[in-house]
């Protein structure tokens, strides 16, 4: 009782004194910018359609027809081991394991007009410069930093549509602005369709870029204002070769020449400029049109206050912190914000000011009522991100779910997103995903949309029998392995897929759906080969294939990951899995030897996408498909082991420096597993109810539901040796079966982990 | 007195008569698809945007970097002496002597599957098929053909923005429509930039395609709907590489997949048909969307009536063409109509049924309350077509001078169009010559526009001082030779559209521009060299270039023409250009020698876009330098020789037969200067009311203005060997100056003339 009554007591008054606290000092961008976090550090706004930053190299994704693997590092575009920042371009995405984007790269100079990037190790050889952490500044919504070779301090912020860029110069008769409409990331040699440049006056430059990458038939449009005129501006044709230029040699287009359009363009824009002269560039984005990313600009930012936009997207970001306040050291401060701000970057607004965006059938809609987002990378933002935007971030998980509506209704497949972005299925990766965000919306009352509409798209996409193995899948049960590569991780997930639309139809009470669905998503157990204890590549006869690694993630029938990891994939089912492995012991065994294992090197060199740094033992942090698998113990008689491990995954995986994300934050999700699992539970499966309870990092925390109610969690006697769970009680009552239910949570109240230094 | 009354007593009875009479059965498209007339004989409407015509052979304008020749017969895709079809395509411009388009070829075919064009000469090469002028129908509005190779009779009709097909299958199980993206006229390696195609369902098919060419930056979306739905269909594509392809894997693209996207795409939709099944297609254009593609396809031909749109095209046409009613034989009329309907084609329509268009900035606008026309070949048209129109078409000039204001607005580099189509500007040939039809509009009266605003367009147009020579014609009064390889022909044109501009000026009462325009209007006089007699490149220096042949029309300063025909070119001030030959007699003799001089072979050799087809001694028919040159006697003593030449011209160079244009038609421009001069009179210098008079080749005409009034035409006595005028009366008052005024034609009247054999 007296101590219930302390923690009444001190509660509200650490709220009270933390309420004034501006969280944003704890993001820190620059956390995943080393090595294969592919986080970018420069400005973006909550859910922003620019993310302003630093690319640091421009490797093209193919060399001469070939891949380059280099590429690889520059996702995000900013490596933070690099000497050199090329310029700050205006898109990237946040974490991905494959990229695209970094549209409309911005340099400023001083001296001899250079066009060229040059490269990373002959300083001078292009416009890019030379820079050194030491004058960098990474915030939320803010970046700063010094550009040796010109003594330009560069700062950066955003708001939703626009990039704002402050450039404070030195005295110079030669100062230029580079607008590099060549630079992109994944960039190779035919991936920039199209370019159009206007410069409308000495002030204002508008146009747009088409590219095939990822996303195979993407525009940006854009409107870039200048703080002051330019007094002469140029520009450079760099296309293989112009067919027809016809009597467009009337002119010398080179030099002041208002009008570019080609395949290849850089341009540059010229100043004279006095010593700690400003010059500011504010840089909207569209989706639509010329006249939408004025608009935007006009809307967001109509005037020239560097610092006020500055000041208010930073609000922006501390009112989505504020949503969570926790009570812990500084690191786990700085892990957990971070992971906040990562998981608050995707997916982004994709429409302008008044709605219009282009859609999946490359024609313009208007969103009525609604914010339009893309970049859904579903296989990995199902698991937990959208299980936590439920949580804290309702209405946007509202909106993103009419965003898939309307994907569906536009798809030429008539399928929901696979992994979509900029008005662009890229179809990545396996599974049909956004099922299980629907499901989930739909379990937990989350739909303001037609619920049995949703459900029907989800059907209809299950059912596209052209889809990777899906035919086949329907007809017998799994993928054939003769059909596909990666036949048994597509079954296992499109298992799961049809247990959260079989969630879905029983809610909606559509009992024939529910069934056959029930029935689908046992389809798990065709691929589990019981005289190995694994799922197993099967052929179309029945027969599982013969040759079998379980260690190896090469042509073993699985995507990141191996026939260890993925065998564990059954999140909807663990009970049943259990049974599979041969019961309780064996399968804690077995888990335990997940962990604790020692891998062979040829596994590392061999895989894609897994590297020493995502890897506890075999199990793989990196990637998604285990980011469940350490609450299974759970479902044995061992569940402290996963508050052993869960908390042990939190150290080695997180950390607050540049290199500490153990892998791709993947749009958010690793950070969504960091959120979840410090607060104390985490999504299994969502398209239920239910949250797995694990062990607490934090000492409180306090969630601010958009009901406006509060949904309080106190570890109790928390620390790093004090990781087991001795008691939990919700609205001081015990719960004894490791869960709790969004509803729960939804109605407020408070958890209460009694926390201990043994199990 | 007895004459008169017998005219009074016979015309309106010979009107009557006529008035029934269907006047399409004279227009033969035909006329000019052999040689260098570049008019196609497929179908379009009246000034319509889709121009749906064969296309006999598919050369690129570049073979291995370096321009083919022989493309330059394919300029509107179809050559008569052509023995193969490759298909149908939907735009073509019309007497052109550069070109574009040819976008989205259909081709019926039977039996195996051929995705390639094949080539002439190897039968079943490729989809296109033989066919024989034996089986050819080409009307206004409609078109048929056999194709023998797959006994399947091909029907084409058009509305405004749609193209109408059927097709007469015979019974086959493997009847195919071949839509093929990558063909167009003056195709190359890289012109196609980007196309885009959905499969929207069994029936209908949408997308866009984006090339750059003659226009730099031009999209044209499309509809197509089948009247009978394909049970299969399928894509290839020929892009050189496909760089990422990613997870497209996931389906056979090739095969019944809806959506397709890249450089180099064709399509085949395939049936199963009984003998004499028609398969109809509608494929409907949009400069804008693809919204508005079905958007104009359901507004102008709801139904599957193929016949039901034929009528109304051809209506449309009729009523065109009645707007002139002639007496005259039977291959006058057929020239006669057949230039009336080659004059009644460009410009064409350039926005959606709701008024939606593509601007000169690349992005969308609304044309609210007018039309906006598209391919505006002015160096041409303004001749003679423009000043058709102000009689013919007054509705129509307005809404094309409207268009062209729009393009102001929008223009980057704030001109009026110099060549502008489909939303962009080509900057073909020399001259701004749209402030002609803008000063002609304006001093006729003919200004629902702001006057005042469209001469500030013109003044601003001219005084654009990085286009072609400009500033320094500003500042010296001539081009340099040293700065410009047309410096003369450029001297000259600016020096008539300066004239235009003080017209103009001098209407609209602004008398300091009527100064400063006309004192511009004199520059011809500063590139005349009295030591020869003819127009000179003249150097900065101000002497004039040694290096100097009368005849070549290379290097010379000249552009499509020579020194002989350009120096005759001053149309705005004929008795100072007199005066500078050294007066009346030696104008005239030299005139004399123009039309009867002998040129030697190198000059044919040599010389671009002349061919001997247009060339009568060395006056240049077939280019439009000249088209004035025959009417200057009747400054001279010697107005019969006018007459004479005028009726010479028209025997030579126009005859109702596939070889019957002398030379391109030039988008009307050819076909207005037979219009007029067969009516007796010549717009010498549009920018005035004045037309010179010459010898009408028809014995009536009767005019029908758009304000309700008749203008009639009487020519007594008139014969092909009656060729000499001896009196001309308006309204009974006797013409001597050999000049009528716009008002007076537009006052309604009555124009006769008296003819006899001699002079």
């Amino acid at each position: 009782m007296r101590k219930l009554f302390l923690c009444f007591l001190t509660l509200p008054l650490l709220t009270t004194a933390q309420s004034d606290e501006n969280l944003v000092q704890y993001v820190r961008p620059i956390i995943g910018t080393q090595r294969m976090g592919h986080v970018y550090p420069g400005a973006t706004a909550p859910f922003g359609a620019v993310q302003l930053s630093p690319d640091t190299d421009t490797i093209p994704y193919e060399m001469n027809g070939k891949y380059n693997p280099d590429v690889y590092k520059y996702c995000a575009g900013y490596q933070y081991d690099d000497k050199t920042i090329v310029g700050f371009s205006h898109t990237h995405f946040s974490g991905t394991g494959h990229s695209d984007l970094g549209d409309f790269l911005i340099m400023p100079t001083t001296g001899e007009l250079r066009l060229n990037p040059g490269v990373a190790n002959q300083p001078r050889s292009g416009y890019r410069s030379a820079f050194s952490h030491a004058t960098e500044t990474a915030e939320a919504g803010y970046y700063k930093v010094k550009l040796e070779d010109y003594n330009i301090q560069a700062e950066l912020t955003a708001t939703t549509r626009l990039g704002f860029h402050q450039y404070t110069f030195p005295a110079s008769d030669n100062a230029h602005i580079i607008l590099d409409l060549m630079h992109g990331i994944y960039n190779y040699d035919d991936k920039n369709v199209w370019t159009y440049v206007r410069v409308v006056n000495d002030s204002l430059v508008t146009g747009y870029r088409e590219t095939n990458g990822w996303a195979r038939t993407r525009r940006v449009y854009f409107a870039m204002a200048f703080s002051k005129p330019f007094y002469q501006y140029g520009a450079r044709k760099y296309d293989r070769r112009q067919a027809y230029r016809g009597f467009w040699g009337h002119f010398d287009q080179n030099h002041n020449f208002p009008e570019q359009a080609g395949r290849q363009i850089r341009m540059h824009f010229d100043f004279k400029t006095t010593e700690g002269e400003k010059i500011k560039i504010k840089f909207a984005l569209s989706p639509v049109s010329i006249e939408g990313a004025l608009q935007n600009c006009t809307t967001e930012a109509p005037g020239w206050d560097f610092n006020g936009i500055k000041e208010k997207v930073q609000q922006a970001w501390n009112t989505e912190l504020t949503k969570v306040r926790i009570d812990a050291g500084k690191e786990e401060k700085e892990n957990f914000y971070t992971s906040m701000y990562h998981a608050f970057i995707n997916p982004t607004v994709y429409m302008d000011a008044d709605g219009m965006y282009r859609g999946i059938d490359q024609q313009d809609h208007k969103a009525n009522g609604w914010v339009n987002y893309t970049t859904f990378s579903l296989w990995d933002t199902h698991r937990a991100l959208h299980p936590l935007f439920s949580i804290l971030q309702p209405a946007r998980n509202e909106d993103m779910v009419a965003s898939m509506l309307a994907h569906f209704q536009q798809s030429p497949e008539h399928m929901l997103p696979i992994w979509s972005h900029y008005g662009n299925e890229n179809w990545c990766m396996s599974g049909y995903h956004a099922v299980s965000v629907l499901a989930d919306a739909i379990v937990k009352g989350n739909t303001p949309f037609d619920a049995n509409k949703a459900l029907d798209a989800c059907i209809a996409t299950s059912n596209r029998r052209s889809f990777e193995g899906l035919g086949a899948y329907i007809d017998k049960g799994y993928i054939p392995a003769e059909q596909d590569g990666v036949s048994v991780s597509s079954t296992l997930e499109y298992a799961y897929d049809d247990w959260c639309i079989a969630q879905a139809a029983k809610k909606l009470g559509r009992t024939d759906v529910y069934d056959t669905y029930s029935k689908r998503a046992q389809n798990y157990k065709n691929v589990w080969d019981p005289s190995v204890g694994y799922m197993r590549p099967r052929l179309a006869d029945g027969s599982f294939r013969k040759d079998f690694d379980v260690l190896s993630t090469n042509g073993q029938g699985f995507i990141e990951g191996n026939a260890w990891n993925y065998s564990l994939y059954v999140p909807h089912d663990p009970a049943e899995l259990i049974k599979l492995y041969g019961g309780n012991k064996r399968f804690v065994q077995h888990l335990d030897s997940l962990f604790t294992m020692e891998l062979p090197d040829k596994f590392f060199a061999e895989t894609e996408d897994i590297t020493r740094d995502g890897i506890i033992g075999n199990y793989v942090h990196g990637n998604e498909p285990s980011h469940h698998v350490a609450y299974l113990y759970n479902w044995t008689d061992k569940p402290w082991k996963t508050q052993e491990r869960v908390r042990m995954i939190l150290k080695k995986q997180y950390k607050p420096a540049p290199d500490g994300l153990g892998g791709n934050d993947d749009c958010g999700q690793m950070s969504a597993w960091y959120i979840f699992t410090a607060l104390g539970f985490y999504p299994v499966a969502p398209g239920s109810e239910d949250y797995s309870l694990g062990s607490p990092a934090v000492n409180t925390a306090v969630i601010r539901l958009a009901n406006g109610k509060t949904f309080t969690i106190v570890a109790e006697n928390q620390s790093d040796k004090n990781v087991y769970v001795k008691k939990v009680t919700l609205n001081g009552q015990p719960v004894t079966n490791h869960l709790i239910t969004h509803t729960q949570i939804m109605a407020g109240g408070k958890l209460v982990f009694t926390m201990s230094a043994t199990h």
